[in-house]
């Protein structure tokens, strides 16, 4: 491999979680500092982000946090979401909504269990070309064997039901995990696409199977899963891209279970994130399609393109081998990304 | 439900750790504080119990801190084991040999990885009527998309098989979480059993996702397989039988992790067995069979009939709630059992 030097017209993260708070403060510059130039964000504050109002406040305070990176914005799904509602958001600039199964990741206790009621709120986005992103999972049910390795899997027929019902609504269905997932996404028409984690790309069960830190919903899967997430992104899918997930909890809430309660489900990505991407894109033979996986195959889905690209917006990775402190912190919180204590195969070289 | 009490003729656990050091001081009275009077001792120490001589040295430490309880031994499956050392370890009065395949749990580096070298110190065990007890799960190997949950459904041929060689010896697939487990037991001879955990009664993959108290080697599995498990036990099945699999480990082993490391494996139920096992099995319509699982069934297979019962063999349970404070120490050791902070509705009236 002659390559050492790789760049990518702005990369642009399709699914990231920027939290609230100090919290936001530490890591909303980390989206940039691991090499994005965009952030699709994510609504699962507390309160959720339910209203058009609720996302611009919001927006108005990441911008303030870091005015070099662009934010879309996204909707918590509930029964504050009308038609009326989805068409002040769209004139008002957001781009998505987000769907949660009830009580399945972080902060979803308000998620929805059916998707029927909500008809009429995606009616109106596919009239004005809103984009629905969802959750692939449906609530663990001991009686039916519903558990959280087949929760995506048992997902996909409700995913299949919403394109045939709304065949021009942009679908993302986000961080899959599984063959069946790819599978679908690849059967379905061009209205329906699909994020990948970079994590996802590394983990399976067995490296969650005891150790918090790898712990995320949805969980990594089996080896085989994980070869068809690599295999997509090999082919160049162009309705595959990246949505880091990248997931920010306190050090303390993903080191330390007591026997009454677990670790935060999450895994923190962003300040590595296109190192880590280009490492593991290389890992598996895929790093000529790294271009189409972080910028333009997302970009081209959400028509957010680059109409004409300028020196600032291409970033440029180095082949060099660099160790992963991970650790981050400002006044009481802390967090540590994924690959903390490993070394990467590439870094930043030019923050554009 | 009218009973109110319920008597056990001396209840057998045939698999548990009972570990070495102070450790071990803590945790040997606790069999006989969960109600059991004989223990099937693992032999997985560091270093491995490899010899009769070692075993020997094990036992007469174990009988030291509890004079009472009737302590069974094993040897781990070694190189070391010729058949010498097999006809040795049964004129001593050693029961069984264990093995581990290689790094599928705690201090099983030194495990096998195939059993055909061993062929002869099988033929020897199956002569002198010697047990073999089997981790039954094969090593992940993410190549042959091999991993924690479908680790022991791809060891069943390898039990098949030495049955098949070994028809006369009898072997017991310790703690069984599948359905295919169960299944394959069934559909065996005579000489094959097999053992059940308490906690594989209770929980599931939702359980030590992000739970590492939870979280143990075999991993509990599916919803189904759970329902399988407990099935088998409502059948009343004479060739399945409690082996607690009770592992305690330091509770800072237990509670905390860190990004290149996780947490043991291992879940501690001794010093709450019966009471445990009996609440269990009633929940899900068991209770009848309790007898037969903790005590009938498995001294069968063992040949460890209760020739006649007296009063100080019976254990009695009485019904009524009791909370589980589950936190045990001596010296610098400390350990939590399973169900901590929750209530039991058995607890033990006599300990006989």
């Amino acid at each position: 491999m002659s390559t050492t030097t790789i760049s990518v017209p702005s990369p642009a993260d399709f699914h990231v979680h920027l939290r609230q708070g100090n919290l936001s403060q530490l890591v909303t510059p980390h989206v940039r500092e691991g090499g994005f130039r965009l952030a699709y964000v994510m609504p699962n504050l507390t309160p959720p982000i339910t209203t058009t109002d609720q996302a611009l406040e919001y927006k108005a305070t990441l911008e303030r946090i870091d005015p070099e990176t662009e934010f879309l914005m996204t909707l918590y799904l509930s029964p504050d979401l009308t038609p009326d509602e989805v068409r002040r958001a769209k004139a008002a600039g957001i781009v998505g909504v987000k769907s949660y199964p009830r009580g399945v990741t972080t902060n979803s206790d308000g998620g929805i269990e059916s998707y029927e009621a909500y008809y009429p709120a995606f009616g109106a986005m596919q009239e004005v070309d809103m984009v629905l992103n969802l959750h692939g999972e449906v609530p663990s049910d001991a009686s039916a064997n519903i558990h959280v390795i087949n929760a995506e899997p048992t997902f996909l027929p409700h995913l299949r039901k919403l394109h045939a019902h709304f065949p021009r609504l942009r679908i993302v269905l986000e961080h899959a995990t599984t063959r069946a997932a790819v599978e679908t996404v690849k059967s379905l028409g061009a209205t329906v696409a699909c994020t990948i984690t970079a994590h996802h790309l590394a983990l399976t069960v067995d490296d969650w199977a005891g150790q918090s830190w790898n712990y995320c919903k949805p969980i990594a899967k089996f080896p085989d899963d994980r070869e068809a997430l690599r295999q997509v992104i090999r082919e160049g899918h162009p309705r595959f891209f990246l949505g880091s997930d990248s997931a920010p909890h306190p050090s303390m809430k993903k080191s330390t279970s007591s026997p009454d309660h677990g670790c935060a489900a999450g895994i923190y990505t962003s300040p590595i994130l296109l190192p880590l991407t280009a490492h593991l894109l290389e890992s598996f033979g895929a790093l000529d399609k790294l271009e189409g996986f972080v910028s333009k195959n997302g970009r081209a889905f959400y028509k957010k393109e680059i109409a004409s690209i300028d020196g600032n917006n291409i970033v440029r990775l180095r082949k060099r081998k660099a160790g992963v402190t991970g650790t981050y912190s400002l006044k009481e919180e802390e967090v540590v990304s994924f690959w903390a204590g490993k070394e990467l195969d590439w870094e930043i070289d030019n923050q554009g």
